[in-house]
Order: structure tokens, then C-alpha cells, then sequence
């Protein structure tokens, strides 16, 4: 072996140490514990501690570290002053009992390439900056990607004022309780002039890479999401007195409902569609009185934009329906919806390039779930990169695992990125 | 008109403005209020008032009051010492946003009836005892007819130390956090020989009373309930990365299920059943995580024993079935299980003969709510007195609605039959 090669492998093995140093870290801040999962939800005091574990790990790289309006963390390496920005980074909370990596692996990347770069002395020309968005999951609010859509201005304080959690919390009451000031969100809006690309790191959350064995995924576009909340009218009477006649059941109406969502999206027609409902509330929810309003949230998601719309308004039509054939009547609310994004073929070009350099085999595929990439394209070009997830693929859950050798496979392809970004120079803005 | 015909006129006119007074002043003890309902669980410091007020108003009529160590409080008008007791009352606990009438109308109608016999000066030959059981709803931990279980000696400590509401409390835990003491559950047991009989006066919680013009109810049978926890268990994962095919979606398998139940309960075959899915529960419950797993409480109403268990084997396999198709798996629990009851014919005779007397339409019908006069039944004779539910029957809701002109006829015949009890000799024993 040659003297750098050792010099190599050596910088391999401290970063899958640091690997799991820094994921156990991070799963340690949770509501939740083992078999339970991790829990941390979007502006809430453990998120804010996960975002400091952050900032001082990086502070003591030599980074300066700063936060914005809306929450987010950002660390730069400042460049030679006549460049804008190379960003890369993820986010740090969590959907309720969720796993250990959704997030998690982005901003350990981010870690680990800005430790790599700075332990080896690189000089950039562009400044880097390494991100942890906030509150990415729609888990607790209903709408993904809070903090990269105030960064790329998709979304304002009126908006937020609106969206609430389950206890009628805003998404603006819950910024302020951790401390944050929402009447000063325009500062958290990043300016296109400063920005030259982002790349994020994120498990893949589905099964496609482990299935190929591929080392790494390259993504050329992200699904969109139209979400949708359904709720059921019907009549709340007694379990007992209330012949099966004279019912209006919301349940029964709901239950018609959900599997009519799980039969369009296995319709050829809608083939790629995914429909998922995963949030239903029924009132009064006691075993003896007939069930007066059922909630359903639904999740659309596709990476064809009209399909995604189609499917939404078929939805609907089949939801009114089967409401009114089983007695009961329904509203039908949109929560959010967005559009599927494409990706930078600059940057899948530039990272396949790099994954064939380290002799790593990747593919190039679309993300089914929505991330704060997605955001970022309305300010500048932005790529992907996938680390394989295990045990199917399931994510969103106690059981989500990715290997750390793959993780750390997802560091050295990161990093060997941005030094490539460094070193090009921009194609010109179209 | 008589002097007789204007006392008796006064008489209804006082007591038509008591039933007003005493439903409101229970209704506002309640956590919810107005549109939300009336919401006074079982063993809760709210149950505990209601009683308190119940026991005041008894005292001051000049009656004897006791609670026992099953929280259900007694009041008694001493009889000639040589009979055993005639009883009468109902509960005064709710479902979570129930109404105001349900178990209420009981009480009121046996504090009225106590009312009415102490201002005549009526001296009875057996103890009159009204009774208010604690904790007569199975809303809160799955089993109804708590106080009166213990009465009739058809539950035990063990068995109550089981049950557990949604927070994990047992039903000994709440009992003893609101100053009773389950350590001497025995002394709350009624002794066959101090009973004689017992009347309940009810709300139907159906609307054939309220369809065929009739003034009363009289019972002839109550519904046996068979309630059953069925778990779906899949796999949770995320609703972007998890392809349509590769899911185990929990809450697709549990609404095929609740339309299931729904189809077999309207099936010819099972005509009479009733089956109610109230509650349903889904985790992690997160709009863009697949549930993994969900919860759903069955209650199976019958009047006959033998359809009522052969429903729910029936709907446990059908079950089964449908969650191994949508590629999921089911656990079948038996939370509770109570025979239908036949009531007394004799107390059937007597409340007819008494509303044909006070020239009302009475009707004789089954019940399909449960009550504490199911359990009494172990003790003595039992009968029930039905006052017609308004606004189609709704029950378990905050449009619950009885008139207080048919409360107030309920009233009349309740005096009126308890009277007819205390001047009949009791038929042999069989």
C-alpha cells in the first residue's frame, strides 16, 4: 500500500466511527426510545438541541455558524470572496415514532465532508455552506419542507398563521415558543446571486437500490404531493338502539373511502401514483355510539404533475360518492400541493462521473418522497444523492436502517462532489 | 274541576319544572359544554358530584343515604321492617360528548318519584331504595355496568383490575383515585333476600316509541352485547418511497374489515343484529407514514344468545381473512360478553295495567342499549320503563333529546308502578 492509500483508508475508518458516533447522538434526542422510535417533531425544544449539536460540532471545525429567522443552521467555509455559495445539508426532526436516519444521514454527511475537507486543509473558492433545515416533515403541520420553502420564499407568515397541529397550534405560535421570531421572516429568504448549487444526502426510503445492489442513487427528480383532507358527516347514535337501517355510520363511509384511494392508485391508469392515507380521526371514538365524523389525510404523490392532479380530483368525485351511497355527506380541503421536481443534469452528470471514479456502482433513479432539494430548486441548480435503506426499504418508522458503510459511502461521494462544484464553474444561468 | 283533579294538575305542573331544573343542573357538570355535549366519565371526580347532588337532594327529602364501596349511591324510605326493598334509579356517568338524558332521566325520575311519595305522606310497607350506579358506561374501559356488576356479584376485583382505559388506568386505579376503596369491593354486593324488585326508568336511544305515537315503553327483553378489540398489524413506512405493491397498509385491511362487519350485520341472515365499529385507532397516525398498525372496538348487539356469539366467531374469521388478502395480520381479543336478559312478565303486567290506569299508549318493546337492570337481574326482578327519544333516537351525542312532558309521564308511572309493587305480594321464587 502506498503512504496515501493507507492516509485513505485510515480517513475511511474514522469516518464510519464518526458515523455512528453522530447518529447515535442525534437518535438520543427523541420523545421516544428503542423499539419506539425516534421522535422529534419540528419546532420543538429537541429539535432545537439537535440543531445545536450541530452548530457546535461545526463551530469547532472553524466554521462560523449562524441561524436564520426560520429556524434553519447554517455553517460556512468561507471561499476566496469572489464566488457565491456551494451548499449541501438535510433536516434533523422527525415524524412521530420515526427512525434513526431519515434526515439524520444529510446532516451527518454534511459533518463529515466539512470535517474531511477542513482536516485536509482545502482552501475552496466558493464559500460552503452546510444546512440543516427546519421542520422538513409534514408529520406535525401538514405541509413538508417549512424551513427550505421560507428559504426559497414558496411560502410566507400568512401561510404558516394558517396550518396548525393537532393541539391548534400555528406553525407561527410553535416558532415562537422555541424561541424563534416570525416577524422577521423575509431575512430567512436566501438570494439567488448568493447561490451556486446544493446537493443533499438522504436515504432513499424505498427499495430499489438494495434490491439492484447499487452503492449509491443518484436522483433526477422528486415526486410532487397533493394532500388532501377528507371528512366524513354523519350521525352519532347509540351502538345499541340505532337499527342498522336508520344508521349514518361516517366509519362505514371512510372505510369505502380508503379502499377505493388503495384501489386508483393500483389502477394501471394511475400506475406510479402512490395514494396513502395514514392519518384517520373518527368522533366521538367510543366503542358504543356510531361514529358521527371520520377525518382522512391523504397523501398523493407521482412524478407526473397532471396524473398527480387527475388523481386528486377522481379521488374527490369517488369520495362525494361513496359518502352520499352510504348516507353521509363529505368536504374535501387541500392542505398542500406540489408540483414534481426535476433535478440538475449538470449535477447527475458531475456525481456519476465521481461514483465511477471511487469505483462505486450507482443508479440514477426518482425520489418518491419530498424533500427540502425540492425547495431549493427555486434558487439555484440542485442534485440528489441516495444512500441505500435496508429492511425493505421502510422508512417513516422505528424499523428504517441504513448500513453505515453505506453511509459512509455517501460521504466520500458528497464530498468528492463539492470539491468537483469548487473547481467547475457554473454553467450559464438560463 | 275537583279539588282531586287541580292537587294532581298542580302536582304535574311542579314536577314537569323539577325534571327542567335537575337535567340542567347535571348537565353542567361536564368537561364539555353546548355543541360538545355532556362528557362525565365513570370513577371521575365529575361522577362524584352528580352523585353528591343526588345524595343532598335525597337527604333533604328526609331519606337515609349511603354510597357503597362500588361508588353507586342508595337512598332509602324506611318500610315496616317486615318486607325486602323495592328499588328503582339508573347511572349518571356519559360517553365522551354524550347527551343529557341518557342514565339521567332515571335518577331524575326516581328523585321525583321520591319526592312525590315523601310529599303525600305515603308510608310504604317495603324500604323504597333509589339507587344511582357508579360508572354504568363501557366508553371508558371497554365494559359497561360497572356498579351494578358489583352489585349483583358479576364482576370481581381481578377482573376490574384488568380493565384499562385508553390512558392505562384500571378500573381499580380510577376508583381509588376518586376516595373509594376497591380493597372491600364484597361489601357492595346486594343480598337476594333484601330485594324484592327493580324498575328502571330509561330513555329508548331508538325511535319506536317516538314513530308510533306511543306516551311509554314497557321492556321485555334487553340486547346481550359481545365486544371484541380486533389489531391489524402491517408494516409502517413511508407513504413517497413505498411503491403501491410493497405495502402492508394496516388501515386498508381495517376498513375492509369495517365494511365486513357492516355487510354481515345487514345480511338476512343476521337481521336483528346490530354491529358497531365506534372507535378505531391507527398508528404512528402520520399523514405521510403507511399505518402499521390498527386498533378497531367491535360491539355485537343481539337479543338471541346464540346469533349474537355466532356473529362475532363469523366476523373474527371473515377478519382474519381479510387481513391475510391486503397482506397483514389480525389478533382477535374478547374484551366483554353479556347474554341477552329476558325481564320480569309480572313487572311487565303491573306497568301496563298502571298506564292504562293514567289513560296513556304504552307499547311493549325489546331493548337494544344494555342497562344496570341487566345485572339486577341476578338480584331480584327487574322491568323497565322507556320515555320516548326525540330527533329520530339519536343517543351517545349531543343530540340526544327527550320532551319533558314524556320525562314527566315516565315519572308518573314509575310512582305509580312502585306503589302497585308495594301493595302486591311478591309471586314464590322460582
Amino acid at each position: 500500500m502506498t503512504e496515501q492509500n493507507l492516509q485513505a483508508a485510515d480517513a475511511a475508518e474514522r469516518t464510519v466511527a464518526w458515523v455512528d458516533d453522530l447518529i447515535d447522538r442525534f437518535a438520543s434526542l427523541s420523545e421516544t426510545h428503542g423499539s419506539d422510535g425516534v421522535t422529534r417533531l419540528g419546532y420543538t425544544p429537541l429539535e432545537r438541541r439537535a440543531h445545536q449539536v450541530f452548530a457546535t460540532f461545526m463551530s469547532d471545525l472553524g466554521l462560523s455558524v449562524h441561524s436564520d429567522t426560520a429556524g434553519n443552521t447554517i455553517a460556512e467555509l468561507a471561499g476566496d470572496g469572489r464566488c457565491d455559495g456551494i451548499g449541501t445539508g438535510s433536516h434533523l426532526d422527525s415524524v412521530p415514532h420515526g427512525g434513526r436516519f431519515d434526515g439524520i444521514v444529510g446532516v451527518v454527511a454534511a459533518m463529515l465532508c466539512a470535517q474531511t475537507l477542513t482536516s485536509s486543509g482545502y482552501q475552496p473558492r466558493h464559500p460552503l455552506r452546510f444546512v440543516v433545515f427546519a421542520n422538513e416533515e409534514g408529520a406535525r403541520f401538514g405541509q413538508a419542507c417549512n424551513g427550505s420553502r421560507l428559504a426559497a420564499g414558496t411560502t410566507d407568515a400568512e401561510a404558516l398563521g394558517e396550518l396548525r397541529d393537532r393541539d391548534g397550534i400555528s406553525v407561527l405560535e410553535a416558532m415562537h415558543s422555541v424561541g424563534l421570531d416570525p416577524e422577521r421572516l423575509n431575512d430567512a429568504r436566501w438570494r439567488r446571486e448568493d447561490w451556486d448549487s446544493f446537493v443533499e444526502v438522504h436515504i432513499e426510503q424505498g427499495s430499489v437500490l438494495a434490491d439492484g445492489a447499487d452503492d449509491i442513487g443518484i436522483v433526477d427528480t422528486i415526486s410532487g404531493s397533493t394532500r388532501l383532507r377528507l371528512t366524513v358527516h354523519g350521525v352519532a347514535s347509540h351502538s345499541g338502539g340505532t337499527p342498522m337501517l336508520a344508521r349514518h355510520d361516517a366509519l362505514v363511509s371512510a372505510s369505502a373511502i380508503v379502499l377505493a384511494a388503495n384501489a386508483l392508485a393500483r389502477d394501471p391508469e394511475h400506475f406510479g401514483t402512490r395514494i396513502t392515507i395514514g392519518r384517520i380521526v373518527a368522533s366521538p371514538n367510543s366503542m358504543t355510539t356510531i361514529p358521527g365524523e371520520v377525518t382522512l389525510d391523504v397523501d398523493i404523490r407521482d412524478v407526473d404533475t397532471d396524473r398527480q392532479r387527475q388523481t386528486a380530483l377522481a379521488l374527490i368525485a369517488k369520495a362525494k360518492e361513496l359518502a352520499l351511497l352510504h348516507e353521509t355527506s363529505l368536504d374535501a380541503h387541500l392542505i398542500a400541493d406540489t408540483a414534481p421536481t426535476l433535478l440538475s443534469h449538470r449535477l447527475v452528470e458531475l456525481a456519476s462521473h465521481e461514483t465511477d471514479r471511487l469505483g462505486m456502482v450507482h443508479r440514477v433513479l426518482p425520489s418518491g418522497a419530498s424533500h427540502d432539494t425540492q425547495q431549493i430548486s427555486h434558487v439555484c441548480e440542485t442534485g440528489m444523492l441516495f444512500v441505500p435503506s435496508r429492511h425493505g426499504g421502510v422508512s417513516h418508522s422505528p424499523d428504517e436502517f441504513s448500513r453505515t458503510d453505506d453511509i459512509a459511502r455517501g460521504v466520500q461521494v458528497l464530498t468528492g462532489l463539492v470539491k468537483a462544484l469548487d473547481l467547475t464553474d457554473r454553467q450559464p444561468r438560463s
